[in-house]
């Protein structure tokens, strides 16, 4: 089992969270936790009101980050992004979706590099990380060990790409087939 | 504002529960609160561990029911069907999705209508209620003031669905597209 963690904040967005994590869980494959940076009970406009573990620097292990409402605060919040780049330090893979992107490119690893976000956000999403190479047109895109995703349910696509590319396509499948979810496969269109 | 009740226990399937608030919430007309039998946190496998509050009937109001593991051994729990029979007393509507129509079979609430769940547990749930006219082929169903959906991602699909009865196409088409999701807009149709 590989252990996945997930950085939730006040704020975030339900799907980008818990679409990935039935998409994840469905493989068998993946250890889920629920972090934040303190630890404890984390909220949503929502209503949801979710438990965490503290969370701590996890080497070679994945992260996803969401999206959402909370992510304005905290683009601007130096410390939350001193913080978060701590956290990520020798992560196997990092994962955003929606404007989890630009708390990322806040950390600067997004620098240089391809990447999407939520195309309802997107130009506040660029002012995040100028030198990023943004990409309005992907539903989701893979730079080395980076994944981004655009907006919300395009989590869900994300991580069942992740998923293929980890434990190759008929397991992607599998765990579409299993959540009855009509997965876009296609990483570089999406019509939004 | 509208209420929804969303009745959470041990064993929720993630995606069932936080699809359809997602959908719920991005039309801005549904309060939205998660309820369980005893209040307190409600856990699942996939690592979640979400607060809710102590349930009550709530007529007029709208309830959700999620499906998953955790109705295998409710479905046999003749006090937990009796409580939910009573919870759901006076509802304005009822949506369940996946499983969780296997619970709202075993209260006898929907003998002699049309009801759909999903279609890897279809027999287990054709057995929790031998007098509803099970639909294999939909991916959402509408009687009365019952909606019942397919599998885990099919609750967003009947969400959707419903946003549409009530606040009409545009309403629902717009939730969808703030969301980024390719909405299955016919509920008689399912390729599962």
């Amino acid at each position: 089992m590989k252990r996945l963690n997930i950085l939730l904040f006040d704020g975030f967005e339900t799907l980008d969270v818990f679409g990935p994590v039935e998409a994840f869980a469905m493989t068998g494959e993946y250890d889920i936790h629920f972090l934040s940076v303190e630890g404890g009970v984390i909220a949503n406009r929502h209503g949801v009101r979710t438990e965490t573990e503290k969370a701590e620097p996890r080497p070679d292990e994945i992260w996803l980050i969401p999206g959402g409402m909370g992510t304005r605060p905290l683009a601007r919040d130096t410390d939350f992004i001193h913080t978060l780049d701590h956290l990520l330090a020798g992560a196997e893979f990092i994962l955003t979706v929606c404007t989890g992107s630009a708390l990322l490119a806040e950390t600067g690893r997004l620098d240089g590099l391809r990447a999407t976000s939520n195309k309802n956000s997107f130009a506040w999403v660029q002012g995040c990380g100028p030198a990023v190479d943004w990409q309005r047109q992907p539903r989701w895109v893979k730079t080395g060990n980076i994944y981004t995703s655009a907006g919300v349910s395009a989590g869900i696509d994300m991580a069942l790409g992740f998923i293929a590319d980890q434990h190759g396509q008929d397991a992607a499948e599998t765990a579409a087939r299993r959540m009855e979810y009509h997965w876009n496969t296609d990483p570089d269109h999406d019509i939004f």
